[in-house]
């Protein structure tokens, strides 16, 4: 399987049918085939085949998704498209640097494109599930492009790192998968609230902090492992803890 | 002026309004502010300013020429937009390359980024009043790309170019220093020791893959106070597991 088959583009509660479309089409000329639609306003429409010129077998084998959860699944690395890096993204990098992270992951397993909706963009819940926050270059942070736009710019830079001639070499260990990870972030805050570190009632933004470090580092399998020990491992002192002062 | 002032956009008899509406949007996230028109089929029309968001001044300035000679009045060099680049004359370049002599040319004079129409492109003739012929890479040239996707990649080439990399800044945390994660590395060693999940006399390699994971991610300040924070919880509920065993 190619890098470029590793690919998904997820789009996220598209609401124009005509961009869906146009994204398909813009997809089909740069060699991605994958692609996924998170809760649809309108899916199949007459105007998305109209405006996908090509691209019919894309549209035909889109999946159509109810959560970004679901259609994250599976990869080992997620990239949200935003005008604005915000606060909690994880890393953010201007499109070309991402579409190279993209190749170099693809290497690995399924890698996803993440677009917001057409009016607001990915929302800051949406992003946190990115590892990578990818912006392409405007004059200015109001200067948005189309979403279509912005599926056609981001695979073409895709597709121009892929035909470069450069050989991408797979990271040197396994990436941990979207899947994974988020049973360590899940494990996680239970240990930290059975630590009463984390006051569910008032989280601050601890976890969103956590988040965001994690998504820089890009986590390997055995760091998971690693991480989910020394879990296991406060979980079973605190449990003992608790069985003494009940004697 | 700078260099972006001296690029125009000319689209020659474009068909669909909505594709001049987009460009001029994709224009104005990218810099671009000079829409020349060759015989379009409608000009103005409602779903032309209905796709332009934001970009409605370039609309109101926009030129109607009748022919291709007059849109390239004045110009220094005119680089034609193709799929197929035919039989000709001049340089044919990807699209990237040709960003870059479009700069190169605009501290001279102005320079035009020349479209075809929807269906067929730029017939032969129109492409011999252009000096470059820039291609805009794709799986196959049979896989065209809508006008106003063609349009969108070059005004982003270009704009990427014309700010050297420099467009785009990531937001601003401060970084913890050298100093700080010595001390938090060396508190997550006594507390995994008193976790009894690090052996001091079998480690393996427990100690250089925590360190490297957090390398990647180049901690901050305020991430290396959450973690030494949490590892001063556990440090606080082991000993007072202790004193309760003790009693």
């Amino acid at each position: 399987m190619s890098a470029l088959e590793r690919l998904r583009v997820v789009l996220c509660a598209p609401s124009h049918p005509g961009n869906v479309g146009a994204a398909a089409r813009a997809m089909q000329a740069m060699g991605l085939q994958r692609l996924v639609l998170v809760n649809p306003l309108r899916f199949p429409d007459p105007e998305t085949s109209a405006l996908a010129v090509g691209a019919a077998e894309i549209l035909a084998s889109a999946q159509v998704v109810t959560s970004l959860e679901s259609a994250l699944a599976g990869t080992v690395l997620a990239i949200g498209l935003s005008a604005r890096p915000r606060q909690f993204a994880g890393a953010a990098l201007p499109m070309r640097a991402a579409a190279h992270e993209a190749l170099r992951f693809a290497h690995a397993g399924d890698v996803a494109l993440v677009f917001g909706t057409e009016m607001s963009g990915l929302s800051n819940s949406e992003l946190a599930r990115c590892q990578i926050v990818a912006t392409i270059p405007t004059t200015s942070t109001h200067a948005s492009l189309n979403l279509a736009a912005a599926v056609q710019v981001a695979a073409y830079e895709i597709y121009v790192a892929a035909s470069g001639g450069a050989v991408w070499a797979a990271p040197a260990f396994e990436p941990a998968t979207h899947d994974e990870i988020e049973q360590l972030f899940a494990h996680g805050e239970r240990t930290l609230i059975a630590l009463n570190f984390l006051y569910p009632k008032h989280p601050r933004r601890l976890l969103p902090r956590l988040r965001r470090l994690f998504a820089r580092a890009r986590l390997e399998k055995e760091e998971v492992n690693i991480l989910r020990g020394i879990l296991a491992r406060i979980d079973e002192r605190l449990r003992h803890a608790e069985r003494i002062s009940e004697q």
